[in-house]
């Protein structure tokens, strides 16, 4: 099977023309099949702040409302969307970018939850596998915003580290998937404190190992648990490390790989 | 070959909710192979106005400076074209949203102009045929949001009913193509005034006839020169009437076909 690379960059490359442009440069010169996710980052939060629409937080989250999710779809799907395209076609990649209810390509139904109404926040449901094997087929990336749909005519706020995993599982049928996740750190650290830690491989057996000794920290489990469901499902493998060394984590020689051994 | 309908909306049906899902109603229930080009409506001047950015307008036409190119990027790529595919989907009518940039569908250069500075403007230099036919080959209807780019990484402002009008036209040597313009009017009118007075069909010698009796009345004359350059192109019939009847304007019972007798 083909390689194909799944790469979610978040919020904080966004920010910076800057570091977003470096990053489309490396982003641009990976070989073979690749899709990207995008976040938000703080320029939906901005332009909020400036047309007076209040952001509801519950628990630290945000709430989508109607007024927010119309910010969101502008900012995501027109501005940042379109801008990151645009520059990889100027760098000779070409790419596409889509939003989950473009040919359909997402679908999910408004969260439920008994306690908290998170508004127009989407759980994925399915992924249209032949639209994105057929675009790929074309030698087309897809950039991918983190908006989907209802099938009933609802745009939905949906998270993009899950849509980038849900990609990735969807699509471990047809092609060697390796699930990229940009952050801030340099990769799963040793010591929270120290960029210098950074644990290079885990394996199911070292997981346990790590968490039996508490050496993962809080805010780490998850997106590793997130990384073993994924490998699970039929991805090769998820990497997890720092968007300014794309390169380097792609061929494996930064971050931290996360493989089922 | 098989029939394609390249419908261009304006911003007066754009700006009315339900005169919207009334269209896209419509417009779903077509048969065969589409293509929607939507142009901008009101929602953009308003955003720039809540946000204070002024208008710049030369001549009457609006100068597209850098503050404006991202409020027309976010309403017409984002706001617009997400939520008519939405309600598209949601009619089971399977709907691509694209601009000009992805997949490098249509491209363009910023249009120069000795007198005036026109902004981030583009004039459109090629349409991405295969792009177009492997969409509709999957039977993906497509829907145009007016942002071309340049190919260096600039997204540029442009006009959607030429648009229509070149994807119209490249697309006349694989199918049959019927361009389709709705705008306020039910159609040419023989007498401004009078909405009862519209022309069912306008060939070259009857156009020639209708300009030597100064029977075309001036607004007209650049929609009909380019109905019959389209045609000249091999565009098999060019339609000009109101979105509110749509499905008659397609079945040729409404509204003013041209057409190269």
């Amino acid at each position: 099977m083909e390689n194909l690379s799944v790469i979610k960059i978040g919020g904080n490359i966004i920010d910076d023309d800057t570091n977003l442009s470096s990053f489309i440069k490396k982003f641009a010169s990976i070989n073979g099949k690749k899709i990207l996710v995008h976040g938000g980052g703080k320029l939906a939060t901005k332009l909020a702040s400036q047309l007076e629409i209040p952001q509801q937080l519950v628990d630290g989250r945000r709430i989508t409302d109607a007024d927010t999710l119309k910010i969101v779809t502008m900012v995501y799907a027109g501005y940042i969307n379109k801008n990151i395209v645009a520059q990889l076609q100027s760098l000779g990649c070409n790419s596409m970018g889509l939003t989950g209810v473009d040919g359909n390509a997402i679908q999910a139904h408004k969260r439920t939850n008994p306690q908290i109404d998170y508004g127009f926040v989407g759980d994925i449901d399915a992924i249209n596998v032949s639209l994105f094997q057929n675009l790929l087929a074309q030698d087309i990336t897809i950039v991918v915003a983190p908006i989907t749909h209802d099938k009933n005519g609802q745009l939905l706020n949906t998270n993009a580290d899950t849509i980038a995993q849900e990609l990735a599982k969807g699509l471990a049928n047809h092609y060697d998937v390796s699930l990229i996740y940009s952050f801030e750190k340099p990769g799963v650290l040793l010591d929270a404190n120290n960029n210098e830690t950074v644990i290079s491989s885990i394996t199911p057996v070292y997981y346990n190992e790590l968490k039996n000794k508490n050496l993962v920290f809080a805010g780490m489990l998850p997106k590793l648990d997130n990384a073993f469901a994924a490998l699970n499902s039929g991805v090769k493998k998820v990497i997890i490390g720092q968007a300014e060394h794309l390169d380097e984590l792609v061929s494996g020689n930064a971050g931290t790989t996360i493989i089922n051994e």
